[in-house]
């Protein structure tokens, strides 16, 4: 028997949220504390809390939810102890009236006694996944934002929130998608899998070369576009339904969790 | 608490096996004895099996070896109690120096003892479990035999066994092709997901429209075909290896076995 060793390091993603919440972090979480799950957030007052988790439960892809908070409680102790989500996301974006406002690195100031936080499961997960598996993603590998669409694919309304999906794109050779799928099938909770490949114009996309949210597409001949439903849809959502009051992260600038994304993988 | 049940009818698998025992029934076993995994029938001399063994281990998903029996020994036990590979499939070929040259209903005169029967995965457990999820399959339900066709692609050698790979064709919406994918992913011991969708060309198929193995596509616009490493393809590799004798079911003349699809169903 020898005697338990005490963690050699500090964990990564505690580590990662402490220099968020100190603000000696304010860009993307991208590619940070590698294996742990980053999550999507938004935050409304209660009176259409209910309403937006209805909406999650009917549109499991764009929007899969893993934690809600008590109103008026900024912690997710299901994703990580002492998560604090005023203050342990680098960037945010601050919606009035359904019109993005202002960006903020600490809501603090704004909090309110009536705010519930959503926290949805995010496609880095997968990404993780894939890349483990040997399956190349052209975006990382050029160190670019992934292409992002607005689509003519109406999510399921849910009291006042409705609005059109918005997908990522990531392109591969056909036997790289077929493992694309199966793969990313396994992780339900984090979008899943794609839901669309091939003809872009089917499912109303206007261009593929003209991402609406970003990226620049780099198809080459003999790869397949995959689309998978992404979780900027609420963003969509959230300006169509236009909430007096709302918060989400920015883009690409997540809440980091204790929780691994293997936690995610259906067995 | 109540008296145990004795079961009400005799299990359909086995029974089907009877029927195909006493001569009763010859024709195709598709579609029979629903939920229970039917199988594709090797059977070499001893002195092919090893390399045949191996051959399946390096191709597993066209040859997904999943019993085979002793020399001599016509059972197999792991699939069925009191299953003989002599007499309970409907048809078989029997191949001498690679040529099919006659087919029969019975094989106990042909039966030697330094013979091995190799059963394979078949591809009806994963199309039970597309129509399961509704996923419709075309040649299904206009009652036409499955596309089937002989690829480019080459299987990777092991002895004297080489030989090109067949793939059994469904086609599909691309939404329906995404489940179809997720699907047959869970069934690896039996051809698993397809190896190939879209373009034909890609893998060596000659025409579309000429399925070397039966079959009539109808393809309808927006539908994707999806290709499926097949079962068919231990019998070209027969053709090239050319044992001096080897017998094989005949195509949709499959092994019954007592065994549940869903026991093959990845977790």
């Amino acid at each position: 028997m020898t005697e338990p060793t005490a963690p050699s390091t500090v964990d990564p993603a505690r580590a990662l949220r402490d220099e968020i919440r100190a603000g000696r972090h304010t860009t993307v979480t991208t590619g940070l504390a590698p294996g742990y799950l980053q999550a999507n957030l938004v935050i409304l007052p209660a009176d259409w809390a209910e309403e937006f988790a209805s909406f999650c439960a009917a549109n499991p892809k764009p929007c899969p939810l893993i934690a809600r908070s008590e109103p008026g409680d900024p912690t997710l102790p299901g994703l990580g102890s002492g998560i604090d989500v005023r203050s342990d996301l680098p960037r945010y974006r601050v919606f009035r009236d359904g019109v993005a406002a202002t960006e903020e690195t600490d809501i603090a100031a704004l909090w309110r006694d009536d705010l519930v936080a959503f926290a949805l499961g995010c496609s880095y997960s997968f990404e993780a996944a894939l890349l483990e598996a040997g399956v190349p993603i052209r975006h990382i590998e050029q160190g670019k934002k992934v292409c992002t669409y607005l689509t003519g694919l109406d999510t399921i309304p849910a009291g006042r929130f409705h609005g059109r999906m918005v997908v990522s794109m990531r392109n591969f050779t056909v036997a790289n998608a077929i493992r694309a799928i199966e793969i990313t099938s396994r992780y339900p909770r984090v979008h899943g899998a794609p839901i669309h490949f091939g003809d872009s114009s089917a499912i109303g996309i206007a261009d593929i070369d003209k991402p609406e949210f970003g990226g620049e597409p780099d198809i080459r001949p003999g790869e397949v576009p995959l689309f998978w439903a992404c979780g900027v849809t609420p963003q969509t959502v959230i300006e169509a339904a236009k909430p007096p009051f709302c918060i989400t992260h920015k883009a690409g600038h997540m809440l980091v969790t204790d929780r691994l994304n293997e936690e995610f993988r259906q067995a």
